[in-house]
């Protein structure tokens, strides 16, 4: 089989090659799951025997559309991010459109930049990963392109934003230490990451500090300690909170990566978690489990949130009012909490 | 300004309401890092304020070009291939291709399936990430379109592949431990997760018997477990060498992630990491500094490997011969070693 003879090949020499009805072929190469193993095999196997390649390009040229869909995130390779990415690749596996990702990394320039980029591509559809795109810009956009922010609170797009119930995560963080007899109760919070992203952030910290009143508690600002939610700052926050003398039975992190950072410090300050410190996450992303000990953590289901986010967009693309649920972060009960 | 009224701004307008000239607006929008800070700024403010969209989807159809490079990965959200595509991304971020990717999820079916829809998708050149993708395939693609594969030996395409020195890394970590005193080391491998992938942890595996055997010492099966090179096979590999009852004081894992879920069963077992038993790692991920106690283990340079492979793949292109040096893992001392 030479590439000649390859570019000839059409979508019924794959059919009599494997033996079975042109539209089956045409099922096969969309991913369609109603078709039978010993078929697709067969497809399959002739695909790759004849080499052949439809012309997609071709096809969506003819119909104006690029069968893509921008995906802006903001930090690829940090492990929520990545989680929401795989969500979306997963939501668009089965269908025609394929995602075309762009990284704004949390930095304004570099974001509308990308942005920009993603429309230059002539993207069908756009989800944007948290980031601080001024809400005008994106309510313009959204009005001619199927548009979803994912991560991100935006009070003008509420019928195209998805996001995490933060201020119920970090409620329910700080109450479960409450519960499990805490009272001086640590919380690691980010407030200068950035302007806008922080909302998230803010909102847990909100949370942290309802639960401590409703317990009848006093708030106390020496139990408050601000990292950049990097795993070093958690190391420096507990560095920080030691020297203040302030005494303390347990630590609740703005996120996993802070936890782990913390759970460091402790560990070189020879302080024991659980037996001296009890600590709390919010993530649960891969390394939670095998923290030592294992971490518990809040849970954001952050796949879910992903294909979620690829189905309210494709929705948006066929003209239906997309699903877009609150998210809520559940308590995952590890060995990072002991009763005080 | 209207969205209709938006369809008709040119790259004359931009320059017009930035005061610079129609070739700085273009170097600005092809990402040129030769502009001036002021002029930069400049022109994207004009972009966002006119809502300027270039038709560079219509440039490449009229160029025969789809501007994209398609990339396979195995395994989206592990974190040595989300460094390679980290990589990737910051090696095309300045040039006019996208990357698109695809996960074939190390199964052969996913991954053939996978190729050929990017091949459909007219991707001007292919990064494939590991994989199991016949040599022959490869090869024939390689003749028409550029192609260059990282993380895999393709004896079949010295000219297209890009990888680690594996046999020189276990044999490095092994040597290391040999070098701390220790006699009685243990690896833990993982021969079966499929069939070729498996190159480079075998190699890795290689590395350690000649380092054993370079010190004088006999090869021990009883000192060998097998796990899958996810974190749970680390934990179920400790419990098996336990009941084995052969002495041991090392431990060298064919990866991190190996090497928490080992750390994790040995603190549930009360054995100190590393007072009792040391340990020693491969890739150095993320969370590897932030282990308890940090962990010692050979660094695989993923980020440094995507950009490569991204650069290499645009020489392609150009019709240039790439550079393809073969990488080295360095090891990165922490504490998760002691002297025996």
């Amino acid at each position: 089989m030479t590439i000649e003879a390859h570019r000839k090949t059409t979508i019924m020499d794959i059919a009599a090659k494997a033996n079975v009805s042109p539209s089956t072929v045409s099922r096969v190469l969309r991913g369609s799951a109603e078709v039978a193993e010993a078929k697709r095999t067969a497809v399959m196997q002739a695909v790759t025997e004849l080499q052949y390649r439809p012309n997609i390009f071709a096809q969506s040229l003819a119909s104006g559309q690029s069968m893509t869909i921008g995906v802006l995130t903001q930090n690829f390779g940090s492990p929520f991010y990545d989680g929401i990415l795989h969500g979306i690749l997963l939501g668009l596996e089965k269908t025609e459109y394929w995602p075309l990702f762009a990284d704004g990394r949390w930095h304004p320039e570099i974001e509308l930049n990308a942005f920009h980029l993603l429309l230059d591509r002539r993207v069908d559809g756009l989800i944007v990963i948290g980031g601080q795109l001024a809400e005008e810009t994106l309510r313009t956009v959204a009005q001619r392109t199927p548009l979803i922010v994912v991560a991100r609170r935006i009070a003008a797009l509420p019928d195209n934003s998805l996001y995490l119930n933060n201020f119920a995560g970090g409620y329910n963080a700080t109450r479960y230490l409450l519960d499990m007899g805490h009272r001086d109760i640590v919380h690691i919070t980010a407030p200068n990451v950035n302007p806008i992203a922080i909302d998230d952030i803010e909102q847990r910290y909100q949370g942290y500090q309802q639960a401590i009143l409703d317990a009848g508690l006093q708030l106390d600002p020496r139990l408050v300690v601000e990292g950049n939610l990097q795993q070093q700052s958690g190391v420096l926050a507990v560095e920080m909170l030691l020297s203040r003398g302030r005494p303390f039975s347990a630590i609740f992190t703005a996120n996993d990566q802070m936890a782990f950072g913390a759970r460091l410090a402790l560990y070189r300050r020879g302080i024991r978690v659980p037996e001296d410190v009890s600590l709390v996450g919010f993530d649960d992303e891969a390394f939670a489990p095998y923290m030592v000990p294992p971490l518990t953590t809040m849970r954001q289901p952050a796949a879910e949130m992903g294909q979620t986010a690829a189905k309210a967009v494709l929705d948006l693309l066929n003209k239906k009012k997309p699903n877009l649920p609150l998210f809520e972060a559940n308590l995952v009960v590890r060995e990072s909490v002991t009763r005080h």
